[in-house]
């Protein structure tokens, strides 16, 4: 690396540090940033608009650029029901299912006391407050079937009970177009497990 | 998408424009970068500079911020060879390897018609040029065993023999580590062609 000009060798290492982008891949973005000065000035250009302008809705966490995001500013949703996700994405696929109508809180964070994560990031008195405020009815528990996702689920879950709201969690089972013969056993179990009765309508 | 705000949607747009940066990736870079402002910072900070500092070599087009290389201003290599590579990346992968002592001239392209690649972009009259005032006595051709890495080597070699140029290219075989029954048909067959007499010393 050497010979490379120090700046270059300077962009290279900032590009190594996104998520999920090795050196390899970071020389590669890096070369093309300098071969492409205009793309470059627009990257830079969104990069600091959105830092700049992207906040956290003041109620459910997810992002805004006002103090209120669209979804809470929308008076027309189902406000008996709390929908907890991890991240804005995880929000996004929820909406984009568009089967749910209720409003959302955004943890951000999970559980994962070996990780050194705590739940001081989740924004948890504030739930509670809405929860309280609003008149909340039930709150379904939809962090994913990790680990850390499941712990998590379990954690405000309990505190939950211990306020007397419902807490519900997303069912496990078969994904659509899953086949029974490639499925992990505690997929299996659990679709077992949860399996639900066919009423003849 | 239509919940995300608006300079974030934008910068999404812009990171999957990157070469190997899906809109998944995009969205999980976006994020990183809205949650780590100061980061983000000095990440535009380094592409502005890079783009602004990094030029390319006025003798060999490797990247530089000088009118010349390091490796261009290096006096006590050797100036009868001069190595034909397509990138940067390249390059800097053949000097780790530490047994080339001799130029380099660096293509920026290869040669690849059906994709409208001409070879206007390979700077190949500077080459030729430097040729001729350096009395370079080989011209060894690296790029890759690709297509079209094989086509512009191809093309090459036949402007240099046109120039009464010796042109050579990278050996094809084995590579270190390799078992043969794992190897592909025209490695195998390259190595081969290309054995070589093993002498008693």
């Amino acid at each position: 690396m050497r010979f490379l000009p120090v700046s270059l060798q300077k962009l290279i290492s900032e590009l190594s540090k996104l998520p999920a982008i090795g050196s390899k891949s970071a020389e590669r973005l890096a070369y093309h940033l300098i071969n492409n000065p205009d793309f470059s000035k627009q990257l830079q250009d969104s990069i600091s608009a959105a830092t700049f302008k992207v906040k956290f809705c003041d109620q459910c966490y997810f992002v805004s650029e006002g103090t209120f995001c669209p979804l809470c500013q929308d008076d027309t949703r189902n406000s008996s029901e709390l929908c907890i996700v991890e991240k804005p994405a995880d929000l996004i696929a929820i909406e984009q299912a568009g089967v749910y109508t209720g409003y959302y809180h955004v943890l951000h964070s999970l559980w994962a006391p070996l990780k050194g994560q705590g739940t001081e990031k989740m924004h948890l008195d504030a739930m509670f407050e809405r929860i309280k405020t609003k008149s909340v009815q039930e709150v379904i528990l939809a962090t994913g079937s990790t680990v850390e996702g499941e712990a998590t689920a379990l954690y405000i879950s309990k505190l939950l009970s211990e306020n007397n709201v419902k807490a519900t969690r997303l069912a496990q089972g078969l994904p659509k177009g899953g086949e029974l013969e490639y499925l992990d056993d505690v997929t299996l179990s659990r679709a077992l497990s949860g399996r639900t009765e066919i009423t003849q309508s």
